[in-house]
């Protein structure tokens, strides 16, 4: 058992990829050291992460020599070297696709749309409309309810998968103000507590942080 | 030679990743069938093309039964049934893992940032201030710059791989207005260009209905 060699994560479980993939390491079996890196404190920015990641992002997965940033492909580097995660990325070829179909719409869906209202209402930035921002959650989870969990218990087919993980992980942060963005999506809004229900205690302590700023406010 | 087994992908050739999708099947030696849906006459609003895929977007691809959209699925999808992929899109766990870093990546920079400069600018759609998109992409540029192309030949390392297409093919976009995007960034310009004649007669076969389009304008 060598140190130097257990993979790393830096991340601030205040950030939604963060803690997905903290979610799927643990759930995975996956034997890893948290360093945690305070947006908030703008350790992200500092000269010894950037040497890291240049541009200055969370979670970064270090493992040796090897650096890599970008979540979801760290998502499928982790399935290359661990075979924990077959549960949560099953190695199905057009089970696995409809998953990473998945994992790329939510860019600029799930993720850029619930974290445009987050920033708006919960951040108060300056970077759109309020009313705008509401409207398109409600068109986003139409389209989610529309092309993904149709009938089934999860966001693809019926267990639980990484995407998930992700979804959860998006879909919560709007919310964290005490805004119910589930209003007119039962299917959204049953999938969302049958998905956080499948995922503990991992989604408990992943989230830890997050609900503790919550009380806060 | 069953033709009903034959791949169909279905594509507009104005939209970047149709214009991926075809460049890197072709190269990869993988046979398919063409299937034109012409956004201009809203063919992909139509009832026939929704039922394949709900949300109405190009481009989908067809294995008998199997649907799939999203163009980064389908390029991981066509790399576990076709060994013709593994030039553009290698084996290797480290080499792949750092194309999929610029695969997810360029979601929300390479190809949102481009996206809508070319919005604003060629489509005179109202989407945004042409000033501040002119400055994102420059600004998009030199984190391209300076996380991915370093002092490589291409996006990731000193070979051709799937991550040049999809570049090429969102960095040309708001281009085909006149508009020459690499001003102060020499190593984008210049591996722009390298990239392009790395994956000739593809690119341009890809291109014809782009470049057309240009010359009407």
């Amino acid at each position: 058992f060598d140190i130097k060699m257990v993979l790393k994560v830096f991340l601030d479980y205040m950030s939604q990829p963060c803690r997905a993939i903290d979610m799927f390491m643990n759930m995975s079996n996956i034997p890893f050291k948290v360093k945690q890196i305070a947006l908030r404190r703008g350790e992200h920015k500092q000269e010894s992460f950037l040497k890291l990641h240049p541009l200055g992002q969370v979670p970064v997965l270090q493992d040796g020599d090897f650096v890599l940033t970008e979540s979801i492909a760290m998502v499928r580097y982790l399935s290359s070297i661990h075979t924990g995660t077959r549960t949560l990325y099953p190695t199905d070829v057009k089970q696995r696709a409809k998953i990473d179909e998945y994992l790329e719409w939510q860019h600029l869906q799930t993720r850029f749309i619930s974290a445009s209202l987050f920033q708006i209402e919960d951040l108060k930035l300056r970077v759109g409309n309020l009313k705008r921002a509401v409207e398109a959650v409600d068109d986003m989870l139409s389209k989610f309810e529309m092309m993904f969990l149709k009938d089934n218990d999860f966001v693809v087919g019926n267990t639980l998968t990484v995407a998930d993980l992700f979804a959860l992980c998006e879909l919560i942060q709007p919310t964290r103000i005490g805004r119910d963005i589930f209003v007119g999506h039962p299917r959204a809004r049953a999938w969302f507590e049958r998905a956080k229900a499948a995922s503990q205690p991992y989604f408990d302590s992943a989230h830890a942080v997050f609900h503790a700023s919550q009380k806060k406010m």
